[in-house]
């Protein structure tokens, strides 16, 4: 797949695969201002929480572009970075990426813009390479997990799309698939952005990983019937104890999976991890607009006026999780030893 | 609400409320033929078990009206009847009225046409106002296990719209409201045809009853949050053993409620038992075109070529049932037993 997240030094432009309209139309959403990149984080223009944090951190250096003229720079680069940050509440990545700019700038607190720009294309270009690396490993760690012939359900869409590239959930079916396992998906639609028949299968078609799409309320039927051998997903925000918050649906997945005896992983690097979440009551369920469950294009499914429940996340408890997969290799129960092992490697 | 279900005797058409187009556009699909209305049940124009059964039955009477005039009139009626019969495979209650309606005929083979079809019109009138009835009373037993205050979720649409009006889910909502319970409803959208949001939240508006609509994922996290206190959904085919097919996604509501202590309750006549199958193994699923999937309206939401899973329907065991409220009264586990005792009753 193209990168979806192109970051222009000549023209001084972020460039976004626009996947509110994948896979009908490919179209970049292009963005000169933090103001522009904040719209397309709400917008869902990019989603994915290790994709909104590669896209929070090119967005830090559009802030200090646009802020370097100015009179106060360093007050109006503060304001445009908490402006950022607060973007979307749920993924941890945002607040993580945005603090990794901070801590350089933090270096040297009276370091003049350009030099503080200079560096910032680096760690912004840093994060989103090191992303890569980071599923490429968790890919190859997670990989281990399935067996040749497997068929892996996923939510949402935790592939190429939702970070810097290659992916977390789909990222281990990739590792897989590299190693010679035949390897199928079947990707929940999950409304009600539908990233899992928009995205998902978008981009392991174009990988000719075999895909099948089915509604997300066929989940128990397909494990009743012995069609799916594992669940990977990613992950949101990953608490202190394991809690995982992400895309609605993923824990009613996980209560279906273990009443089938199909293993449930959450795939995540660890900047998905918040030490500061002690668990998953503390983690914030941002509720989205209803026009996004009450119409599908252009068309209306819900009548005028009826209350509309849209939270765009729900926590998997720990105790539903079989193994979170990282860069740093697969944790197991108990969680909060084990995340706090990976923390410290 | 109005009938949605009207047969004309002086024109000889059935006209149905055609369900496709609700809630943005109020019309009449109106049946002149048999073909008419194997076409309306295939293309769910109207669905919901007992509605299918009832429409089955004036459908033999336009079958009957269709074959009068011919030669052989008595073999093309069976024929018909047979087609209509198979026009969809799940729902117990369709071969359950073409049966009723052949058993009227058995009574005198050698009675003409003339004679038959005055039987007919009025054997199908008395299946529509028994439903009705049935429902009214199914509705008040089951109201009898809602407390004031409770909010009920219903998966797909098991309403009026379902029926011949009143409603099975809906018609014990609908009297636990005339009981002077105060009760709020959470219709899950229900993928793919979107019955609970087009439809349940149509008609719930109509008689003023309050309802939210989610998408059929964030069941899990509503019943973790403690916003629902039962389960109330329909049921196409009911087995000797009480499991229950039912809209695809029930049997996955059935789980997550067992998981967090909700009670699950299927509302369905007794017309809808089939003591002929022994259980859940043995009801044949429907599956549908992917297309039903794949777009909404005219937004298409997979990319080309994706295999589709789309079953209409899955089997909740009888296991997760706590209660299956017939217009016989409240049946409880063992529910071989219970249910052999209702249909002798």
């Amino acid at each position: 797949m193209q990168e979806h997240i192109q970051f222009s030094p000549e023209t001084f432009t972020l460039d976004l695969l626009d996947q509110r309209y994948l896979p009908v139309r490919e179209e970049f959403f292009s963005c000169a201002t933090t103001d522009d990149v904040v719209k397309a984080l709400r917008m869902m223009v990019v989603r994915g929480a290790p994709a909104i944090g590669v896209t929070a951190a090119w967005g830090a250096c559009l802030a200090l572009a646009e802020a370097q003229g100015g009179a106060d720079w360093r007050a109006t680069l503060a304001h445009l970075l908490e402006y950022l940050a607060r973007a979307r509440p749920t993924a941890v990545n945002l607040r993580w990426a945005v603090e990794r700019m901070r801590r350089v700038w933090r270096s040297d607190q009276n370091m003049d813009a350009a030099v503080l720009l200079r560096l910032w294309l680096k760690e912004a270009a840093d994060i989103q390479a090191e992303d890569v690396a980071a599923n490429r490993r968790l890919g190859a760690f997670g990989a281990a997990l399935l067996k040749d012939g497997d068929t892996v359900m996923t939510h949402c869409n935790a592939g190429a799309l939702a970070t810097a590239g290659y992916g977390t959930a789909l990222g281990v079916v990739r590792a897989a698939v590299e190693q010679g396992k035949k390897i199928k998906v079947i990707a929940n639609e999950t409304r009600p952005f539908l990233q899992g028949a928009r995205l998902s299968a978008y981009e392991l078609r174009q990988d000719n990983i075999e895909v099948s799409v089915a509604c997300d309320n066929a989940c128990a039927l397909l494990m009743r019937k012995g069609l799916v051998q594992a669940v990977v997903v990613g992950a949101d925000r990953i608490a202190a104890n394991g809690d995982t918050a992400n895309k609605i649906g993923t824990y009613g997945v996980a209560i279906i999976a273990r009443a089938h005896g199909v293993p449930f992983y959450v795939a995540a690097p660890t900047s998905t991890i918040d030490p500061g979440t002690a668990g998953g009551a503390d983690i914030p369920i941002e509720e989205r607009p209803s026009r996004e469950v009450t119409h599908v294009g252009e068309t209306q499914i819900v009548p005028d006026g009826v209350k509309i429940f849209n939270f765009a996340f729900d926590v998997t408890p720990a105790s539903l999780i079989d193994a979170i997969i990282t860069e740093k290799g697969v944790l197991g129960a108990p969680f909060d030893n084990s995340i706090a092992a990976a923390l410290k490697a």
